[in-house]
């Protein structure tokens, strides 16, 4: 398999540590923007404000060998496809939220659960 | 962004060419097998049948240059992001669906829209 990603753009996020990141994503949480590199922009034609959209981004810096692994604050061994943990073979995020609105290549949401900067893998109807 | 998947497993559908496959996942649909190769086996701990899993995978062949299309069928041209179409720049799809059964590395769930033997990326808590 011939499986490349590329960034579409990155994420900005009230957070610069991951400590500070939320375990989940949450309609209610604060707003956070979505940029799209330029190029990329007239691939939004069609979305609006209201839309509920499937994000997918990339977790970088994630233990991608763990099979088992415990929940964030504890309890038993679990199987990594049985967590949302990031640490898993291919760390791609997914988090469907409402669009708060679009402005150009900008797309606000809320309560995205991302380090500031994450790369920006696809967005599709959810 | 050094960001490069690797296949997890494959998925068995009824569809050997394109044209068979549906437009969308449907739970009521015919039972497919997600066939994990043998080390993940263990990442699967703890879900089991009736847990609601987002189940990603890669679209082999898209045209990942994209940015606008016609959706199956006709209609307007519409932005990648607005559409499920599996040519976009990430050729990632994703199907919430239910677990129908698990026996060691195979899981049978309903109604998968892929063709046989593609490329299964990630499961995780839908």
């Amino acid at each position: 398999m011939e499986g490349k990603l590329i960034a579409i753009g990155r994420i900005e996020t009230p957070y610069g540590s991951l400590d500070e990141c939320p375990r989940n994503v949450d309609p209610d949480g604060p707003p956070c923007e979505l940029i799209l590199d330029p190029p990329y922009e007239k691939a939004l034609e069609g979305l609006g404000p209201g839309d509920r959209v499937l994000i997918l981004y990339w977790f970088e810096g994630a233990d991608r060998s763990r099979l088992t692994q415990h929940r964030h604050g504890g309890g038993p061994l679990r199987g990594t496809f049985a967590l949302r943990s990031p640490h898993r073979p291919n760390p791609i995020a997914a988090a469907a939220l409402p669009i708060v609105s679009i402005e150009g290549n900008r797309i606000v949401v809320r309560g995205m659960d991302c380090l500031d900067g994450t790369p920006l893998l696809d967005i599709k109807p959810a």
